[in-house]
C-alpha cells in the first residue's frame, strides 16, 4: 500500500491534514472553528472528519463523512473495534490510504492511539509507539518527554527506541542538531532507580548515535532540561500531570493575588507585559499537542479541552512534521542500532 | 529491649531529640545552630550526635560522640556497615536504646534510612518502611505522599500498608480525623495504570478501616488533594521532585519579573504581603521534613540543604509525633487488617 509518504518516502505536500471534528470536550464547534482558522492562517489544506450534519458552516472545508463518534470516556479498544465508521477510525484510514497528510484529534486519547496503531500500523522495527509531549522551556525550545502515557509497562528495549525516536523528533520539530537525551530516574547515579531503569541506562550508554547524558530527575524537567527525557508511560504521565497541576496552581494563585485589592490590581498592570508572554508560553493551547511516534503516519493528539487555537497549533505541528519527513526520520533512527 | 516508647508504649517525654550534627550540605554549623534554636524556641530537649571537636559552641547542648561521618554521596549500605561509629548509626542506636526520643538528620537519605532500619528494626508486621513527605496545601493541612523514595519496587501488599501508615500519620501529625486516601495513577478509572496499581486498587477498596477514595492523578497533588496519596517510591520520588522543580521555577521566574525595572519593583511592594506567606508555606525549610514510617522509632529526614530553620522544623515534627505516640499508632493501623 502506498501511504501519505508515497513510494520512496517522498511526502505528498498537497494533501490535507485530517481533523477529527467530533473529538474533544468542545467538539464540534471549537474544533471546526480551529480547522477553518488553520486553513486560512497557515495556508495549510485541512479536511474535517465527522457527521456533516452536525458541523454547521465549515467555511468551505471538505468533510470526510463518518457517522459514529467514540466518546471521551469510552473504552478505546472496544470503541475502535465496534465503531468502524467513527471519525477517529476514518481519520486514521485517510492517512493510511494517502488521502490525508496527517490526523489531528482532541478526542479520547486511548482511542486516538488505537485508531492510528490499528489503521496505519506500526513503523517497521518499532516494538511499541509512544506519546511524545513538549514541555515548554523559557527562552529555549521545548523538551520532548516520552512516553507520556501510551504504555504503562515498558521494557528496556522499548525505552531505547523511545530515546531514538525522541531524538529524531526533537531534530525534526525543533531543529535541534544533536539532542541531549536523559533517562528519568530518582538520582543522577546509574545505580539509582528500578531494575528497568538501570537496565535501560546501560543499554542507552551503549547505543550508537545517541547523545545520552545519563539520568535526569523530576526537578530537571523545568530547569536546564535535556532536549529529550525518556521514561515509561506511567511515570511520564504522572510527571506531566504533576507539572500541569503545579503550573495551574501557581497561575491561579498568582491571579487571585493580583485581584486582591486596588493596589494589587495596579501592580498587575505593571507586571502584565512580562506575565502575559509567560502565560502564553505555558498555555497548552499553544504548545501544539503531543505526537504519537512509531506508527506509519502522523497522528497529533491535542488535549481534551482544546480550543480553536489549540487546533490551529496542532494542525501546524501535524503539517510541519509530516512535510519534514518525520516518519522516515523515525524509521531511520531506529534502524541505526 | 525497652526503647523510647518504654514498656506498654508509654512515651518517655523527658528524652531528647537526637540531631545528626554531621549530616547535610551545611553541616555542622547550620545544624548545630538549628539544634540550639530548637531547644530554646521549642523548649524541647535536644542532643547533638557527632565529632565534638568539630561542633564549636553547642550552646550547652549535650553531645553523643561519634567519630565517623557517612558522606552525602557514599553508598548507604556500605556506609552503615563499615562506619559503626558514625553519627547516623549512633543517633539510631540512641533511639533504639531509649536514650533519645527520636532522630533527625539532613544527611545521606539512604544511609539515614539504613541506619534507622538496621538499628531500630522494623515495626512488627511491616513489610518495608516508607518515606512520608508533606505536600503543602494552601489554606489546609499538607497532603502526605508516600512512598517518596525508600522503595523503588513495591508489591501491592506494601502499598496497602503505606496507605494504612499514611492515614495514621495524617491523623497523628495533622489531626485529620478520617483521612481520605488515594492511589496515584494515570486516570480516575480503576482500569488505569500498571498491573501493580490495578491490583493495589482492588486491595485498597477491600481494606477495612481505610477511607479509600480511588485513584488520584499528578494534577491532583496541588489542588483539592486527598489527605494521603500512596504510590511506589520511584513514582513518588519523580512526582515530588517534579513538583519541587516546577515551584522553584515559578518562584524564580516571578522574582526575576519583579526585579525587571522600577515599575515592577514598585509592584512587588504591593504584592509582598501576599507573596511572602505563600513563599513561606512552600519553603522546604518550614515543612518539617519527611518521616520514615515503619521502623520501631522516630526518624525524621530533613532535606540535604537544610538551614538552621529546617532543623528547628524537623525537631518540632520529631518531638510532636514521638510524644503523640506515632509508632504505636502505626503498629495499630497495620494490625487492623
Amino acid at each position: 500500500m502506498v501511504g501519505a509518504n508515497g513510494p520512496g518516502g517522498a511526502v505528498a505536500t498537497g494533501l490535507p491534514v485530517a481533523v477529527d471534528a467530533m473529538g474533544g470536550d468542545r467538539a464540534p464547534d471549537e474544533i471546526v472553528a480551529g480547522a477553518i482558522r488553520a486553513s486560512v492562517e497557515l495556508g495549510v489544506p485541512v479536511v474535517l472528519v465527522g457527521r456533516p450534519e452536525e458541523l454547521g458552516d465549515t467555511g468551505g472545508l471538505e468533510v470526510f463523512p463518518a457517522s459514529e463518534v467514540i466518546g471521551m470516556d469510552e473504552d478505546p479498544a472496544q470503541g475502535v473495534r465496534r465503531k468502524k465508521d467513527s471519525s477517529l477510525v476514518r481519520a486514521a484510514e485517510a492517512v493510511r490510504d494517502g488521502r490525508a497528510l496527517a490526523m489531528v484529534s482532541a478526542g479520547n486519547t486511548g482511542a486516538t492511539m488505537a485508531s492510528a496503531l490499528l489503521r496505519m500500523g506500526r513503523l517497521k522495527g518499532i516494538i511499541r509507539p509512544a506519546i511524545a509531549t513538549p514541555i515548554p522551556q523559557l527562552g529555549s525550545h521545548p523538551t520532548v518527554l516520552l512516553d507520556a502515557g501510551a504504555n504503562s509497562e515498558c521494557t528496556a528495549a522499548m525505552l531505547v527506541q523511545f530515546a531514538q525516536m525522541g531524538a529524531a523528533y526533537s531534530t525534526a520539530r525543533y531543529a535541534v542538531a544533536d539532542p541531549t537525551v536523559a533517562l528519568l530516574s530518582i538520582g543522577e547515579e546509574k545505580s539509582k532507580g528500578t531494575p528497568l531503569v538501570k537496565e535501560t541506562h546501560a543499554l542507552l550508554a551503549a547505543t550508537a548515535g545517541l547523545r545520552f547524558i545519563g539520568n535526569a530527575e523530576g526537578r530537571d524537567l523545568m530547569h536546564d532540561a535535556p532536549d529529550v527525557v525518556v521514561t515509561d508511560g506511567f511515570t511520564g504521565n504522572v510527571a506531566l500531570k504533576t507539572l500541569e497541576g503545579s503550573l495551574r496552581f501557581f497561575m491561579d494563585t498568582l491571579l487571585e493575588i493580583l485581584q486582591k485589592n486596588d493596589e494589587t490590581k495596579k501592580a498587575s498592570e505593571a507586571l502584565l507585559p512580562y506575565l502575559a508572554p509567560l502565560a502564553a508560553e505555558f498555555d497548552p493551547d499553544n504548545t501544539g499537542g503531543a505526537v504519537l511516534l512509531g506508527v506509519d503516519g502522523i497522528c497529533v493528539i491535542s488535549h481534551g479541552s482544546s480550543s480553536a487555537q489549540a487546533i490551529v497549533s496542532a494542525v501546524k505541528v501535524a503539517h510541519d512534521v509530516a512535510t519534514g519527513g518525520l516518519v522516515d526520520r523515525l524509521a531511520h533512527a531506529v534502524a541505526l542500532s
